[in-house]
């Protein structure tokens, strides 16, 4: 019934936890991984990431039931090109990619015979990196599958159980919502997260030290979403571009009222808007979705 | 040599921590607190903030040595106004505010015959209120005081030494580089976390339900921010106008330059900012102003 023999194609932060998580809660799969940096792949295998680190791609998927990709969005296509041939008829591909509909299109080429069910475990942290895997990653946290309408309802519902089981909640969704979806609750916020602490490094009349000592104003919490895998989010952009210019484009168009309100001296809009945000804000700490806790119980040092 | 008798005027986040850390670290002083608000006064009475909650302002300030605002900046005159009266002529003034230029201007108006030193203690959660606040808020975070040039030494190094029993480190700056930095690292912040939750808020394509579920790719960070004070935020936004405009115009060029990036294509553009904004994140988990765990070890529910 479940899936047996999983393979993991890339074993950073993803896919680490991946064969972590597998390895706490699915005791009887098995798991074989590969990266395409020897040093990862090393690593991996010190760290026991997976049960066995393989030394191409290939190796890795042999007798699969299940391969996940966990590459850059922008790495989809080659990587799965490099085992397509040693790949099982009957095996599912899935990956773990931020944006959707260009990963959909990428994987149906490379594998044109096989069943593809696209999938984003919304989880993560500004970790990269073999070491900064841990199982418990997705945990409480929503995994979103975006199956194209050929593929089997029994295929689906066996990938859904597979995420249930690493303590994922399921959804699924259609590639394109779930482009705009992102695009506005992570691609945009990462992307002004990395625009404003680029504008603070740049500044003369304020020094890179400053702007480190006074950050816990505000400007910490940027920094930390600023300073994941620059890799994964240059593919992002690339590969959810009309999501992205979309969003941004309302983002800047209400920055501009709020600019203008600052320059007016328009107290009534100014407090209008930050009264009605922190609604949203509630949803999310009843959700379970961030912790309540002042400063989510950041210790001091 | 240290102040004995410290008024706090103002008993919500800020004023409450202050009471709290004063009563755990300088055990000898006595703290006596006012709140506009009846029903904060009541609270702080109950959580017991300050040794004494006053009815008045003025009787407050009775006898104090330090008078420590801990309200909005725009409301920061007609609360000392309040107390002018009755307050001793050698006692010093101080307040907690996030801007510093327009708080001097108003408290130099308002109590024309006393020292006064302005300052802001970096430090804060997104909680507000009198039940919001805890004695360890300002360990080992930056208190920068702006002391105007005709203040005595002594009174700034007391005050330096007051903050330093309360666990902070002190930087003595000019007001309007004060203003400047905090634009950059805490307003602007603010600011576009406000901005991009109302932008969310608003969608017709996306629903509120998807933002709050799919709020861990990194939008919920910024809602934590966006749920603090609206008074206070307000309030800082009208007072520190012009830096906070010319920050932002930085900001708004370099989200531009990003945008075309991500219409063109240009890769290597993204992964060139996407790089160098590592460093500064570095330099704030080195210098103990955020925690490296992932998700500043955030709990699972």
């Amino acid at each position: 019934m479940s899936f047996q023999r999983i393979a993991i194609i890339g074993l950073g932060l993803l896919g680490g936890s991946l064969g972590l998580a597998i390895a706490q809660r699915l005791p009887n799969a098995s798991t074989a991984g590969f990266d395409a940096d020897p040093a990862t792949r090393d690593r991996a295998a010190q760290l026991g990431l997976v049960g066995t680190v393989c030394g191409t791609a290939a190796e890795a998927v042999a007798g699969a039931d299940l391969v996940i990709l966990c590459v850059p969005v922008g790495a989809m296509s080659n990587a799965a090109l490099t085992f397509a041939e040693a790949l099982p008829a009957d095996a599912v591909v899935s990956d773990v990619g931020s944006s959707k509909a260009s990963v959909a299109k990428a994987l149906a080429q490379a594998l044109p015979h096989h069943t593809i069910i696209p999938a984003h475990p919304v989880a993560g942290t500004e970790q990269s990196g073999p070491d900064a895997g841990f199982g418990e990653l997705f945990a409480h946290r929503w995994c979103i599958l975006t199956p194209p309408a050929d593929v089997p309802e029994s295929a689906v519902e066996k990938l859904s159980a597979f995420w249930e089981a690493l303590g994922a909640n399921i959804e699924i969704m259609d590639p394109d919502h779930h482009d705009l979806v992102l695009a506005v609750t992570s691609h945009i916020p990462h992307l002004i997260a990395y625009t404003i602490v680029g504008t603070a490094s740049d500044l003369e009349e304020v020094t890179r030290g400053e702007v480190i000592k006074y950050s816990a104003g505000g400007f910490r919490d940027f920094t930390r979403i600023a300073a994941s895998d620059p890799t994964m989010w240059r593919d992002v952009f690339l590969n959810n571009r009309e999501a992205v210019l979309e969003m941004l484009g309302r983002f800047t168009e209400d920055l501009t009222d709020m600019q203008r309100a600052i320059r007016r001296g328009d107290a009534d809009k100014l407090f209008d808007l930050f009264t009605r945000t922190r609604d949203i804000r509630r949803g999310i700490v009843e959700q379970g979705q961030d912790d309540a806790r002042p400063d989510f119980g950041r210790k001091d040092h």
